[in-house]
């Protein structure tokens, strides 16, 4: 997918959602359990319920790792399942990889090519070599960790470098000159509202894949404020335990599709408000 | 596994090697093309050759993960076949995860309790509460990124603090204060020798993981001069591809066994030169 078919979906969608579909047996409805594959009936019908208010879909791998074998077969499903029915949305492996050169182009070929994912998040401690090989697949897309929404997101991310900068600064304006950074994307927390304005400065046009809204207690017009951008919106905006287990009961599918609903009003809203439709 | 009983093994078997069982289906002598599991196959063929001169095997899971599902079923077999058959030996998951609390929490059960591996390697960039649900696991082992031996290592790494020291130095500080450090270990590349003496100071009983003797050009001895403790030595040293794929042809394993005796020899000099054993 490129960025244009995004934006266009984003625009004719009037939103800017992304779903997390971070499966746990714990979690769903009971009566799924006793399907053949519970996570991927479960992810099935969250799909069938929410795919004209989202534009992306994006499992957390350490859902499926969890579950091991059953769990890649739940993953592999699933991608395919997207890709099939609404090749027009944007999907996401929340991976966080990233190894050194040889290693990383191991991954990206996993996630890109097997598993035909979109895009994939990727770490950045390890610097240039472990990134570069994800940004040199052609339309699709590396999302790297900047600043996250988590409590010790700051712990590092948040320390300043000689030069006064906080190290999540440092790393978006070095990744933007490492090679095919035209395919790169970040994460930032809706935690770290106030941090936006001062990263738009440095990376005015990448998409923002933004999770802590809801759950993790960020708020979508905080984000908005100085995240959206006029010429390609450049916010993907994520919400994984607020839609999926809105409700436990035999209903998860309709609760999930008013919560998706709920968020797409406020994104319609938005962008009508920021005259970007 | 206890760290006592690691200490053990490398007193015994006078080796701190780690053999990296990263397996790539082009590098892999051709006949082993035609077996059922070719991976599991390669793998077992060197553990049985090398396990008497090694006290750990590290599989790097995106290798495994490129062959999806039966990546998946490779690395199952492989960790099962080291458990049953050398429970000794010490194994190390180089999946290099790190995600928000409630999410590590899952890759480290799919690591410790499913997979059964003794240590998975970590991310620290998102901090502490992304570290601490793979600390909780007793007898369990987290081996954090600190200084990785790639080309872009020093990339972030490297970058100078407000306080002038290293960012590199700055997490293993601030990671020796969470919750659950006696279970830490910290990669540090044998490509940046000069560094192990300032390493030793902030951290002097905890185990490091070395990669880049070999191929990526790091010394034995280099990395040995500082790096070496005589408490519990301290040391996991490994190669992989300067071993498992010495020979490419059907005598594979015999000559990984000979580069894995070869490195042997200089770790039981070394021992003894430092008057460890």
């Amino acid at each position: 997918m490129t960025i244009k078919e995004l934006v266009r979906e984003i625009k004719k969608k009037q939103s800017f959602l992304c779903i997390g579909l971070d499966v746990d047996l714990d979690k769903i409805p009971k009566h799924l359990l006793a399907k053949e594959d519970p996570i991927f009936e479960f992810n099935k019908q969250i799909i069938e319920a929410t795919h004209h208010l989202t534009v992306a879909y994006k499992p957390n791998t350490a859902f499926y790792e969890a579950y091991g074998i059953k769990g890649w077969q739940a993953l592999d499903k699933t991608i395919n399942y997207i890709n099939h029915h609404y090749p027009e949305i944007f999907t996401i492996a929340d991976a966080k990889r990233g190894d050194i050169g040889n290693t990383s182009t191991r991954y990206a070929k996993a996630f890109f090519e097997d598993l035909n994912f979109d895009s994939v998040t990727v770490a950045p401690y390890m610097g240039s070599d472990s990134v570069e090989p994800f940004l040199a697949f052609k339309d699709k897309y590396t999302i790297m960790l900047a600043l996250t929404s988590n409590k010790g997101g700051l712990d590092f991310q948040g320390k300043n470098l000689d030069n006064n900068e906080p190290l999540y600064k440092e790393v978006i304006k070095t990744s933007l000159s490492w090679k095919g950074s035209e395919n790169l994307m970040f994460v930032v927390g809706a935690t770290k509202a106030e941090h936006f304005k001062g990263i738009r400065d440095i990376a005015p046009n990448n998409f923002l894949l933004v999770p802590g809204v809801g759950a993790q207690g960020g708020s979508l017009e905080g984000v908005c404020k100085h995240g959206l951008n006029k010429k390609n919106i450049g916010l993907l905006v994520n919400s994984s335990r607020g839609i999926i287990y809105a409700s436990h009961g035999e209903d998860f599918a309709n609760v999930a599709q008013k919560e998706a609903q709920n968020l797409q009003d406020q994104m319609a809203k938005i962008l009508t408000n920021h005259k970007i439709i």
